[in-house]
This record gives structure tokens, sequence and C-alpha cells, in this order.
């Protein structure tokens, strides 16, 4: 069978790195992807219209910078995207100079960026019109995930392509996970990231409401820690400044995860829950509290930030 | 040190169990904390209004039925009670055969109920004026938590206090947790409960997502727990029916936390953010998701029904 | 009849004004009411604990300063309310220096603070038991209503009370509804009230929306006010400045019916449907987003600041 | 001026009737518009894919039957759509057999249906590189409006096409808002049912309220509609059952405006505000309340059913 081949090939050094991989997108989640992936041994071809951005990763020993992603993507055997939108990858793929106009016939291309189910089987349908195996391997874990290399990647698709993807990504990531058909790791991710917009409020509200009646916020984190309400926004992720350190919240809620970015994978759960007929009650909510703090000053802030919009502020 | 005496003598068998303790108030809770009591060795004296809920546990070794709060309460160190409302606590505390009419001067009341934080203050000035002293100690845990003893308290009042009652309360809970002042204790329980009714349904919803867009819930699950939506919800009391085995969803949503309870919680955690002023934008809109729940078909299941009704039915 | 009989007495100049009215409480609303008493010849016996509400009655012809509200109902058939909260009418009724230690036997005490139908029910028993007659009055029409004498009153009580207050009432108002029982009125201004809160809102979400997608304010507002969006909020309120003259939002929300305020009102609605378990959704929801503007700068603005915090604003 | 001799001709009967005029979609509102066109001597040739629906028009004086949107449209000089979903009007545009295939050059294309403002623009941007113009013009006034010819149209597009458009829109309906460029006339129309779906669960609410509390509905209908909650749902539209004749609600939520389809309207208003940044948070949970609905035995009821659902009932 191909894939026990591929198996063994990709334990041995040689064939890990034989694969010519692709990289593009380079913005705080893909160049620290590519930082791993080059740090272990893996030669990269990148691509970013940001020239900052391309510039972020081009002294790394093992990267090669490309001129378009037509560029990037000839000779790959692996292109991996780490994008903004799906328009914003459809784009990438279809342009005069995009994807599909450099990468060869039966190449693998691998899209990390969050973004429409739909959208993912699209882009699938269009890569196999073009020849291109596809797979959706969407991401949770955030910057320090990407960071350190413990990324989870969620994966749609074909379960070859995902053994073939598979040495790749585990330089970049700790688990993966196959979720089945195309699509389903955007599925995977939103629901996932729908529960988390939701309990980060509900943990803001509540910690707030305790402070505010003169409870000290470790003290309550530390008991919602062993109780019911314990969740990976309480123990792992405190939205009360002080409580732990190394977070956002301890840092005037810098870095970290965007408002906006909650807010945008919050649309996409709707859009999905849409397509379904599902309803979204508490989900449909916290999306529009994000988008009410993203007009209100909160835009470029961490989305536990919730905690300060609920505690007040003098204007 | 008193606090390092005390702690000496509650490890004999012979302190441990020289306080008179009663119990009032029977229920689901009630009859398995003084199950826990009692074959620990300490013998109690027990009421309830409901005769039922009164013989449920007169068979028990070392109980000793009574036939009012006052009968209770005479010669008692210590008087637990474990009530529905705080309303109903002031009854059995004021009442013509309430306790005041039987405790002794200086003995220990410590209230197990979940009630308003300014009520557990009121309380406690009405017990004072009268020589009693009062602690707040509502749990958490549920019934599985009261049948296995691993209750988590949470306490409010003076700390000598609660040195007296940790040798009791140990005897019933894992985990005991000094808060702060009076009504301390229900304020932690009010901000641990309004987190969990926000997330459960937040995960309800999510999880309902991924099902009808064709995710195996166990997997869903399996990812979500390793990822920044984990929560009690998800990883302990995993509301989608099968995932889990031994919890209220996979057994038709009977048993366990019922709707009523936990809408009364975020109906108190409501009352405790409008006296201070703070918002509760996803507790308040969870509150009346469960309030249009017990109107609708399901007021004697568990709440984690919330997938039930989210899932839809016909009519 | 002694109805009859008292109609045709009113009728006569001499009898309207035989009565003895005290007015306690003159704030936006108070002040307003008294001085449209007065103007139509009916004198009044005022205070206020503010001194400076007090004076802005105390050169209207026809008002006496009282020096406490028990100084005030000395004498008086007729004892007008209009405060903050149903704690403040209820400390003011019973206080050392309070109504009931001024007021005659078989007096009628009106109240017309927006109070909890609950404390409604508990001040007309505290009435009664001292000789006092008592109905709720609750007004709506807000500041200009009071300024141009044509509040609306929504009463609860008994007929013939109702009777014998018209006359009084009817100067400081345009319509008199009959609403049942003690605390039917309340009931009524609460209903209409959560309304108003809510449609408030869906307005200004809805008017934000078009200007932001390039529609005239205006012409929108023309729109809706023949179509099925048309209310009170678009027709004769406009929430965005400049589609109507003379209403708070064209005046950088000055004046007008405060945010704290309406956030009251639905709290006690809120707190009313809790009482019989009725679900408010969007009521619950609309609360606490005014709740929200009150930490976030708006404390002090019209209601339909809300239009502000939609449209965004730099920090 | 031209508009004035435009207007000055459409009193004429001959160049009122002088235009071929096609209509395509004959549902609840489509049908009843074409009875209208007739009516008032308007020949109209109809198509719907549905054969019971392309029958109800069929034996009407004045109507043609086609086989085909590319039949109805030939040698038309006006071509109204009224259908479910932009998707279908596109698909009716550009189909083999579509209007795009029969329609002359420089005709006007008047898209009646209720859809996303950008697809009015890509529908606009097709029939443009097809040498015909395009306005969208959706209508308020439902089924009622439709029978009555008392419908109110919001027209985005030229100002000259529209007053091609009025002398036949105006037997359709009764007044005509020009809103701006294309799209324009969707997004009023959007604007305006966001008020009213949000208006409408309020006033369910407010009114489920007052009769819990032993409020005659009728009363507080009076009441409300003379204060600050008044709304054409209070007024015209009240969903109480009985408070008035002639209404859904007094004919068991049958026919009226199905919950359905003011869920569809939410959810472009939704996608619409998200294009443009724009938050609706009581706009947001509304919407998912209509959709718990459909779910939960109500698809089929007028949407003023959220009442029964709020008031509750047992399974």
């Amino acid at each position: 069978m191909m894939f026990k081949t591929a198996r063994f090939f990709v334990t041995t050094f040689q064939t890990r790195n034989a694969s010519n991989v692709s990289f593009i997108g380079l913005g705080q989640m893909g160049a620290r992807m590519v930082k791993n992936l080059t740090s272990k041994g893996q030669e990269v071809k990148v691509f970013d219209i940001v020239p900052a951005a391309l510039n972020s990763v081009a002294n790394l020993k093992g990267t090669q910078v490309c001129s378009s992603p037509k560029d990037a993507a000839k000779d790959a055997s692996i292109v991996i995207t780490m994008l903004p939108t799906g328009d914003i990858v459809k784009d990438t793929l279809l342009a005069d100079n995009g994807i599909l106009k450099g990468i060869p016939k039966n190449s693998l291309f691998i899209d990390c960026s969050t973004i429409e189910p739909k959208m993912a089987q699209e882009l699938s349908k269009i890569s196999k019109e073009n020849g291109v195996r596809y797979i959706d391997a969407p991401v949770s874990g955030g910057v320090t995930g990407a960071e350190k290399g413990t990324l989870t990647f969620m994966v749609g698709g074909d379960k070859n392509d995902l053994k073939e993807a598979e040495p790749v990504l585990s330089k970049m990531g700790a688990k993966i996970f196959p979720c089945g058909d195309i699509g389903a790791g955007q599925i995977a991710k939103l629901c996932n990231n729908l529960i988390l917009g939701i309990t980060m409020i509900g943990t803001c509200e509540a910690m707030n409401l305790g402070v505010k009646l003169g409870l000290d916020p470790k003290l309550l984190t530390n008991i919602v820690n062993v109780s019911t309400g314990r969740s990976w926004s309480s123990d792992t992720y405190n939205p009360v400044p002080g409580v732990m350190p190394d977070v956002p919240p301890s840092n005037g809620y810098e870095g970290g995860f965007s408002v906006p970015l909650i807010a945008k994978d919050l649309g996409l759960a709707e859009a999905a829950a849409l397509s379904c007929g599902t309803p979204l009650l508490l989900g449909a909510l916290a999306h529009q509290i994000y988008r009410a703090l993203i007009l209100n000053g909160y835009a470029d802030k961490d989305f536990a930030v919730v905690y300060e919009f609920l505690k007040g502020q003098s204007k």
C-alpha cells in the first residue's frame, strides 16, 4: 500500500525532508510554524504578500524566499497556507500568479487557515479539478502553540493524504485529529472556538461579579478550578489581570487571541449553523459582544479583555 | 495556636464526635450528607418537614428523628441546614418551633443551602442577636458529591468558627475553601454556577452544531477536551447522550442537576449582580433560556437537556 | 352613591380644591407635576429631603413648604409620593417623621413612583393597617408629559379611591387607566417600559445598520414609520441625532429618560417575571445592555444613546 | 422634465398598459400581486416552477401562462420576480431557459424578492453586462398588503428606471420609496424587518408578563397603544389571541408571516451587519429565538407565535 510505503519512508531522515514544502502566509501564526519546520530540518519555500512578514523568516536557515504563490508552489510536493480568510485562500489559489499556476500535478495542498467549511469543500473541488489533492487542517493552540510547536491540527479529507501530511504537521504540532471528510477539520475548529468564545465571556462575567462583591480573584479562581465552573478559560488563560503570569490578561491584554479573530470564528460558526438550521443562542450573543467591543476601543486587544469592558471605565 | 490545638483535637475520635450535631433538610442532598456523617461515626439529630424525607434517614444507625427544628436544635453544639431557599432557612430559624427556640447560646449554625449573599448576612445578624454563631457553607459537587462525600464547601464567616466546623464538614466533603466574610461562601458558589450555567449551554450549542454537520460527538468531545473549549461541561458531564457513561445525559437526562435548580442559582447571581451594578450579558440570557425550558416540558430534567431543546423535536 | 356625590362636588371649583393635597418627592418629575397642580388652582403642601429640590417649587403660588413627610401629611386628605424606589417610599411612609405619623385616618395615599408590584401590595397592607387608603398610580410620559400635564396614570386599587383621586390626577395628566387590583398600575407600567426598553435598542440597531450601509436616516425613518417597524421609538423619539428636532437624541442625548432609569424599570420587570416564572429573553438582554452602558460612560445620558454605543467610538 | 412627462403619460390608459409585463414567482405574495395587476387592466405573462402556483393565476383575465422564465421574458419591457432567495433569483436569471435568454435588450428587470443587498448588486451587474436595466424593489405589507394592493415598495436603483416602474408598481402598492443606489431597497427592507422581529418578541414578552400577573390583555394593549411601548406589533398585529380580530394570532397563528420567513430576514440583516462590522445584539438573539422555534414545533406558524412559546406548554 502506498500508505505503508510512505510511512516507512518518513521514518528515515533523508526522506522526511525529501518533501519540497512551501508555506504561504507568514503572520503571527505562520512565521512561528515555519520556524519550527526549519529548526527541525525541513527546508521551506516561503511567501507572504507583506514584505515585512516575508522578511521576518528570510534569515532562518532553511527558508527560501519566493516572489509569488506561483513561484513558491513550483516543484512543491506539499503547499501549506495559513491565511486570514477563505476568500484570500481562494485568491491565493486561483490568481494569475497563484498556487495553481505553479504547483505540480498530484501535489498536496494543506490549508491550515480557519475558514468556512463550505469554502473548504469548494477549495477541495477546485484543487481536484486541477489535479491537486487537498486537506483542511486548521489549528488550535494559538500563538503560544505555534511558537512551541504544540499546535493541535484538526484535519478533514482523505486518510492517505493526511498520512502524507503527518511528518510535516508533526513538526509544528503535538496532536493531529482526523475529523472526517473535507471540511470536517474546519467544523471541529469552529465548534471548539464557539465554546471558547462563550466560556471566556461567562468566566469574565463571573470573575467580575465575584471581585465586585469582594472576593479575591485568585481565591475564586482556585475554587472554580476544582469545581463545575472549571474550563480552559479559568485554569489556563484566566482573564483577570494578575491571576496567572504569562498570559495576555496579565500583560495589558496585549498579544494573544485578538477580539476580531474570535469574532471572525464566531461569525463562521454562525454561518455554519445557519446552513443547517441550528440555533446558537449564547453563541450569537457572544459574537455580537465581541463585535461591539471592536467598535468601542478594544479592537487590538486579547479577547479576554471582555473582563475590562464588564468592569467598566469612565469615558 | 488555637487553630493547631483544634486540629489536634479533631484527630482524636472522642473529640470528633463530641459535638452534638443536628441536620435540618433531608432532600436529595441533605439525606446523602447525613448518611456520610453517620457512616463516619457522627451521631445526628435530624428533621425535615416532609415525613418521607425524614423517614429516608430514620433507619440509619446514628440518627435521631426529631419533631421540629426547635426539637432538633436542643442541646446542639452545631446545627446544619440544607434547604431550598433563603426564605425557608429564615423561617426555619425564626418560626415558633424554629431553630432559635431550641439552640443553646454560643452554638454554631452552619447553613449549607445556596441562598442570596444578602440573606446570609441577614441570617448572620439574626443569629448574632440571639447569641448564636453563623457561617455560610454552600456546596458544589451535586448529588454525586453528596453521595460520595466529596463535596466542596465554600465558607464565609469567622475563621475560628470555620475551624470548629471543619471536622464535621470534612466528613461530608473533600475540600473546604475559606472565602472571606459572611456571605462570601454564597458569592463564590454563585460565581461558579454562573460559569457552569453558561458553559453548559455553550457546550450544548457547539456539540449540536458539530453533530448536525456530521461530526461524531465522541470525536468532537475528544478534540474539545484537549483544546481551548475544554471544560467540566465537556470532559466530566458531556451533554450529548452516549458520549459519557454514568452521567444524566446518557440516562435520559434523569437525575442530576435539574433545570429549575440552575435557573434558581442564575437568578441569585443576577440579583447579586444587580446589587453591585455589574452586567451579566450571557448570564442573563442563560438564565432565561433555562426559564423558557421549564415552561416547555423540561422542568424535571437535568440541565444538560438544553442539548435536546437545541436539537429540536416535532411537537 | 358616594361616587356620584363626589363626582358632583368635584365639578364645582370650591370643592375641587377643597382637598388638602400633599406632594412628597420633587425631582425631575415631581416638581413639574406640582407646577401643574398649582397652576390649575390646587394648593399643595410639599416636601423633599433635598433642599434644592424643595426650593425649586417654594416660590410657586399655592405651595406650602414643609419640614418632613409627617409635617406635609398633617391634615392632608390626599398624599402623593413620587420617589425613586420602593424602599424609599416605604421609609417615607414608616419613618419617625414619616407620612403615617401625620396623615389623618381614612385619607388617601397615592404613590406615583415606579416600584415593584409586590412592594405596592406591601405598602397597601401597611396603609390599611394604619387606617389609610392606598392606590398605586405610576405614570408614563416622562419629563415632557410631566411638564405639559399630559401624563398617563396607570392605577391599581379600589375604584372609589380612584374616583376620589381623579380630580387631582387629571390636573397632572391626560389619561387615567384603571388597571385592576393594588399593584396592577405598576404591572402595566413595567410591561409598557419593558417593550420600550427593547424596542428602543432594536430601533437603534436597525437605524445604525441602515446608516452604516449608506441610507439616509431621515429616509429610513420615513419608511419605517409607515411600515411594520413603526413604533414610538421611531416616530416620536427617534434615536438618531438630527432626525427629529426637540428630542434628546438631537440634543447630545441630554435630558430625557436616563439609562439608569430604564435599567431600573427593566430590573423591576425581571423581578416581576421571576416571581411568576415568566421568561424574558430580549428583556433580560436589554436590561444588561443598559447596565453595561452605565459602566462605560453613558450613565447620565438619555437611553437612546444606545445608538452611539452601537455606532462605536475610538477610546 | 422627463419625470413630469412620464407621469403625464402614465395617466393615459393606453400608455399605462403599453408595457409588456412578465411576472415570475407566484407564491403567497406573487399570485396576489398579479391579481392586482390584471384587475387594473395590465396584461401579464406569468411563470412559476410549481404547476399548482402557475395554475392559481391561469384563469385570471389578462394572464398568459408561460413555459419558462425565458418564455415569459420574451418581448417583455418589464420583468418582475418575486422569489424566495437571492440564489433562486440568480438561477432564474442565468439558467439555460432563464430570463436573460429571453429578455430584450434595454428592458427593465424589477426584483421584488427580499434578498441580500450584495446579491442585488451582483444581479444588477449581471443584468448590465447583458444590456438589461435592474432595480431592487422589495415590499412590506405582507399577504394582506399584497391582497389589497397596498404594499410599500422600497426601491434601489436609477431614478429614471424607477419612474418607468412606477405605473406598474403602483397597481400593486400604495407607497413607493426611492432609497438610493442598487441594493438600497433591500437594505431598507432588512432594517425595517429587523425592528419588526425584535419588537414583536418584546411585545410578546411584555404581554405574557402582564397576563401572567393578572392584567387583562385588551386593557394592557389599550394602555401600551397610547404609551411609549406602542408599535405596529401592539396596535396592528397584537400577538395575544383575541385582542384583535382578523389577525393571525386570533386565528391559531395560521397564515400571516411565518417564523421561517422572519428568521430568513433576520439572517439577511445579520449578514449585512457583518459586512460592515455593525453589532446587532437584540437582533442576533431575536434571530436565534425564531430559529429555535422552527425546530420546536412552530415552523408553520405566524411569527407572533413567540407568545405561545413564552407562555409555555406541557410537552
